[in-house]
């Protein structure tokens, strides 16, 4: 069982990768960062996050290994779980990598909990942010790509291969939806990923010609009252709430929290969201879900990531 | 604790209601069925309901409840759940009516267990049906509404309110779909309810100025060839394909099993089904998901009632 000692927490993703130390309540302690490195070879991955751990344990004066409770780990998926072999999209260097394993071999002894850095994200909105005390919750990230987890009856959902909560793919426009990168069409991420939000937006006339513009760029072109920009913002927005209205028919949820760098752009996003939740999403028990901000910020996966050690009740059968 | 006693297992919907003795195991060892009396009040559904179940219990010889193990009951929605006040749609005389209670009462002193009918019968389907020995799972009921309920890491999700699982109202259709009786616009339900499916074969010139044609009747006239017929049954299949695409994707299904009248018509029904789920479930978790027919007939709503007494660990937390 989980001491009164902090756990390891560890979020991988394609663009930064985070170590922490987080308090058994759920206070992050300490926590480092860099850029995700994408050139290295899966060794050379390995040594910056074994170094990123270090820092962190030598920055919080934790030496010995016997002073923590255990390591939670979110990566960027797909993975095999609850094996933890990771093959992270944005990771090239990383395919079928042992990391629970890894873990494991480094932290010899402490427990080493691994799952999707979108389901962690999910389990710490859940423990610790705006699901907290909630019994039925969807955690979303709208980033580079879409992702999420899923809390149902007070618990995480991991689902049969542990890609529970992945709304990414939920089809929100079938007939005239564009391709998705997955072998569909009309997927929500396929519209709402900040590639295709600055995309589309590009096609419609903003800021031609311009290499790479972001969903950041959209949004602050939005803000200053650009009206491809708007159209952007609201084409996607349309997208997540109709996604929403339906994982709250099926699912029955109370509240669903987004996050992600879109997350960022407050009313121009959730404006077009809540509107379009309110026109799909009829049902007595469906029409006051709430769709808020997610709470905890960059901070989630991390503390996400230790409510699998401290919570694992909850939000962890991985064995 | 569920002794070798059989439970009492009851299936009220807007069509029939039925009463039956399952045993510990599954097994459904004596049946009777009435058509639900719509024109009735309150307490003259209830002695309906009454006579329907100590005839059961006559029939096989069953005279003191204490050779019985508990009451599993299945009843349509909305309720309130766990409580068991039920307000089923398509049963007027019903409206807060507390079934959960009056058969406390009745039952003096055995467990009592209701809820929804079609997260019964997906419990059921789980427990002795199409699901059995699968994790994550989605039972689907098409037939003059759509519902459902899922099991996902081997337990019944209820929801917020109990409504787990009421696939009926995913959004399969924003833009161009026909209005629904929940309010919203393009939901599954408004599209491959039977009514649904029959009145928009009419409109496309099938069966022109006939009153009332059914579903049923559509497919046998798809089965004979009629064109329309088949059109209609391919809309219905191919709304159903992008509903199961998403539940799949969002919830990591590995089996949907579907009954219900409508499930009857086979491959006219299936065969749209699984193409759309093929075009649109195309994540490795999704692309090989099952879509089935359920199992176990007509019976699957009174195995699934009885389920919640003897499988409560996994498919009752209602207190």
């Amino acid at each position: 069982m989980a001491g009164p000692n902090p756990a390891i927490a560890i979020d991988i993703g394609g663009t930064k990768m985070a170590a922490g130390l987080v308090e058994p309540g759920g206070r992050l302690i300490a926590a480092a960062r860099t850029a995700t490195p994408h050139a290295l070879d899966a060794e050379q991955l390995w040594r910056t996050l074994d170094a990123l751990i270090s820092q962190v344990l030598e920055s919080a004066g934790v030496g010995r290994t016997g002073a923590l409770s255990g390591v939670g780990c979110g990566c960027g998926g797909p993975m095999e779980w609850p094996a933890g072999q990771v093959s992270p999209l944005n990771i090239p260097g990383w395919r079928s990598f042992p990391l629970r394993e890894r873990l494991a071999d480094r932290f010899n002894g402490l427990p080493v909990r691994l799952h999707n850095d979108a389901i962690c994200m999910a389990a710490g909105e859940h423990w610790r942010g705006a699901g907290r005390g909630r019994r039925d919750m969807l955690g979303m990230v709208v980033s580079t790509g879409v992702g999420g987890g899923l809390v149902l009856d007070g618990r995480l959902i991991n689902g049969a291969t542990g890609n529970g909560g992945h709304i990414g793919h939920v089809v929100v426009d079938p007939d005239t939806g564009p391709p998705c990168e997955c072998g569909g069409k009309g997927c929500l991420e396929a519209i709402a990923r900040g590639p295709a939000l600055a995309n589309w937006a590009q096609q419609q006339g903003w800021r031609p010609g311009q290499r790479e513009p972001t969903a950041k760029d959209v949004a602050d072109d939005a803000a200053r009252g650009h009206p491809v920009a708007i159209a952007a913002m609201r084409r996607a927005g349309r997208a997540i709430g109709i996604a929403i209205a339906s994982a709250t028919d099926l699912c029955d949820l109370e509240v669903v929290a987004i996050g992600g760098g879109l997350a960022q752009a407050g009313g121009l996003l959730f404006g077009p969201v809540t509107e379009t939740v309110r026109i799909y999403a009829r049902l007595d028990f469906a029409r006051d879900v709430q769709v808020v901000p997610a709470g905890l910020g960059q901070d989630a996966g991390l503390i996400g990531a230790a409510a699998l050690i401290f919570a694992g009740e909850r939000y962890w059968s991985g064995g």
